[in-house]
């Protein structure tokens, strides 16, 4: 099988479960956890943020991020197929008692007169206000997208002028970087509060990061044992995330061009393709997957309508052109 | 001063006051309230709904009425700036747990293109469920436009093809009824639950309905005295709603001449003015209410730039003249 | 019938209707309703308090009164029957999002030293941390038991001496003031947020008011919008409190007297009977409701062996001596 | 330093590193993990039950466990030192909106006489209704205190002639399985939901699982997923779990004989020591840990005036002796 289901689905390497193995590790939720702390501060680092916790998983890294920018009775804007409208199980209302308002936008990009409209100022308290604007970058349903470092100072300069703050949900922030070339601290200084992830791309089997000001962070960590993820000795899981950022970064390059490779086969414009994701419409999404399936492919679907590949460290070069002849012929 | 900025600021006329003070009341939280009853069973009537609950306030039923067809991890799609995203604190977020999705509109109104772009089927427990669709009829921050019935039909006719509920935010369909004639049970129709209000046009002190099923009907009530609104002899507020209905829904016709007046005046299309309630902008919406306050005129800014006009049961032909003389000076 | 069920289930007297009627009212929600600033102002002066808040229900005060003293990941102590606990059906947990523990006394009365094994300090962001101590007074469950001020004068002492707040839920407070003497600023001077009602043993249709500091009563004026009870003209509520403070306090004294009649009758020592609730345990408490019921008395169960009692402004000596003669027959 | 603070603070040993790095691993939250699969297999069958589930910690096992038996409105009862009730940072009432009520035992013990007191029956949506009893085995901050099977079987009693649920805390029922020889599923036959944890006296660094029907996990699957703890390739941690049951359930027979030893001591019974926990009064908590920090030895401060040692795989009998004679000194 050749799974084009998620990048989630890589399993470590050797070298990373050696690197696993090896930890140096201590109870995390006395902070005492030197692995952990290493990553955290590594890339707190590389996103030139004040501070970093770990989390076991992206979902809750933003949870954690849009909620220390935004309290119950504000809202947070985001466009309308975000990870963290779609796809975090209504935890921002469940869990957090915030609410949101979407813009559309095809390619998951941020259009700023859209974004105007939606902008709620303080007109006291009989109003929600807006209190933060979220972006995705990559955007994971559609398709990947980059969203240009422009468009980015465009937010930021947004979020300044009205008072709120930015949340970047980077969990793919790394193809975008790989990508364009954009370092990561340059992402990192359009953001107030970002998440980043290191089980999708890179590799590691769980773990993402929050990353914010030191006050963030800390009442973070406090949120965080209350929702039951103040794991103990996870520098296991840490050491992964260090390993990755050493291993497994330079090499989303493949990623990119094996996903373009597969977005000709299924006939969309690989120009569209940006990163590591291939959607495209079908017919019947839960038809083609199961046909995919039988022919030996898994591909996902994201929508009634709409399916999603997306390659990683377990997809060769070999894996993508056999994926990309058997899709080629069902699509 | 002539006070526009809401029709909630009427006061209960002297025969809406005789009838409170002679209301029969009984302890409304066992049940035995005889005039609660009978306007719930009233106003379930005359929209054909199976059951109703009073409610306090208009916020409070809609509240509700989500919570009754969308679960957390689940979600309401609306417009932008419908009165549930807007201005009730939150509530379905902070209270209920359940998340939004919007579109936009200028004027409030279905766009089923955009709604079908939107809408989330069940794809198991990965994602955020599309639950139902709220509109609200007329639109409050959209001026008081009335959505028609033939795209309420419409929006009835997507949500059973998609498997999805519908609510309707009614606290001014009476006033969208006398615009258009267009009956209240054909409204009641379309929607699988709905909140209407009395204390807007009707001009009633306090309270609103919750319509739908009667085990919709039951489940809120519990959740009513949850919330900290199951009042004992409360059928003092439902004599004034009985009132009301008897006596002030056709009258509306003159809020909407008297609406259509200030759009005139305020240099607005009057074509554009639907029923009570008229928006425009300006350059500095504080400002301008200021202005408008030293000139002995109460109007509100509902966004930076937005300034909003209400007519109601207080303001009379003469007050409407010259309030209209009043803000074309200032316009 | 004769109900003694509650004293929640008192109609409005016609001099009360007649207040009602003719109450000047503006709009609550902007602040404007002058027969609500009146009684705000008024009872916050009764107990010395800076600020009140008018709510639709008891429970809501009391909702609003613990959540601004308690924060989510903090605790709240009272002992196990009170309202608080038993009777606002979870809305501190499933609103506020605290949590509770208890103690337990058969007649509801503060245990210090029992308080003093549950109370909590502030151990780190490991531990749930005790942030205030509620207490009842007169206790509804523990068939209307007054606090001796002394004991309460304890309470502040311990909350002082461990950095906690105090919370009294004074529905019932009036009735304690007139079996008791003591003056109601001193009941006041105990708490740091408190809720008293006005549709009890006062006789009002609805209406509580939660008191406390001026910053607490903003804050918690956000908060009842937000769960929807943020009426208009509800000065024509307001001034049914007003008028009852004028002339239904003093009463009090008739309801105790006449629950002693009960207690006699039923077999339970009068000497136990502070005020105007008579509990009383019997073999089968539905069945005893059914009973009583066919003979023309309504009575309450509060526990599948326990049966109450309660006087109150609708019931005069001869009920009270015809209900006595039912009961005992019973009992 | 010889650390007693918790049994938490283990690192796992060469071997369970080495079945960590050898893990089979899948994604998890696509329920393809095979060791988590074969975990959850085996624990479930330890214990009778008939499905399990893997949670970060133990914390969200409790969490989800109780939630599936209480609703928000509902309550469940508990010793008042219940971890669920001291140390899972409010998330009962923050998280799931549930309500607690508690007894309380100086050694964690159940006092069905309590209990019964304390049981709310259903007497309609007036009142919160009892849904659960709460037990912990053993009970942490009882000093580890076994609860007797009798006792269990008779709370089982309780509950099916109340028509209730059993939650049982078994984060240490390993510990309590050791020192009392009663089976695995006799303790788990006492339980409708209960949770168990691999990262205490079991040393795995990290994990706990959830117990119950099959129904139960597969509603706290989805719910682990919204509070962001649905982990991609966990099998690493699951491993480790695994390797744990089959090395380090017999040998905590030796933490309990040191955990005697330094009973002895510091001059509290040894035979009041059930398990691997002493817990003992002294004047100054705080002052207490920081001298014995200066003399080598960790300890923790579970209230103002008490400490707590806990014995575990990292301290050996060298380690014990040691310690021992430290705190002799200091106590």
């Amino acid at each position: 099988m050749i799974d084009l289901r998620s990048d989630t689905v890589t399993r470590p390497t050797d070298a990373m479960r050696a690197a696993m193995a090896a930890a140096e590790v201590g109870d995390d939720v006395y902070g005492e956890d030197p692995t952990v702390r290493a990553l955290e501060e590594r890339v707190a680092g590389l996103f030139g943020h004040e501070a970093a916790l770990f989390t076991p998983t992206g979902s809750l890294a933003n949870v954690l991020a849009v909620a220390a920018v935004v309290a119950p009775g504000q809202e947070v804007l985001c466009e309308a197929r975000a990870h963290v409208a779609r796809a975090e199980l209504g935890a921002h209302g469940a869990v957090s008692g915030l609410t949101m308002r979407t813009w559309s936008h095809p390619r998951g990009q941020v259009d700023l007169a859209a974004v105007g409209e939606l902008f709620a100022p303080d007109l006291g308290p009989y109003f929600v206000q807006t209190a933060a604007l979220s972006v995705e970058n990559t955007h994971n349903f559609a398709g990947g997208a980059v969203l240009p470092i422009a468009d980015l100072h465009d937010v930021r300069d947004f979020a300044d002028d009205h008072g709120i703050k930015v949340h970047l949900d980077g969990a793919r922030i790394w193809n975008a970087h790989v990508a364009t070339g954009v370092p990561l601290a340059d992402y990192g200084a359009v953001a107030d509060v970002m998440a980043v992830c290191l089980s999708k791309g890179l590799g590691a089997p769980a773990g993402s990061l929050l990353l914010g000001a030191q006050a963030v962070v800390e009442e973070a960590r406090v949120r965080r044992k209350r929702l039951g993820a103040g794991m103990r000795q996870v520098g296991i899981l840490a050491a992964a995330g260090l390993h990755a950022l050493d291993h497994h970064v330079e090499r989303l390059a493949d990623d990119h061009t094996h996903a373009r490779l597969l977005a000709e086969a299924v006939g969309t414009d690989p120009a569209g393709v940006d990163t590591n994701i291939v959607a495209f419409d079908v017919a019947d999404a839960p038809g083609f997957v199961a046909r995919a399936r039988e022919a030996g492919v898994l591909v996902g679907a994201v929508g009634a309508r709409t399916i999603r590949l997306v390659t990683h460290l377990d997809v060769g070069r070999a894996d993508a052109e056999q994926a990309a002849q058997v899709l080629a012929g069902l699509a």
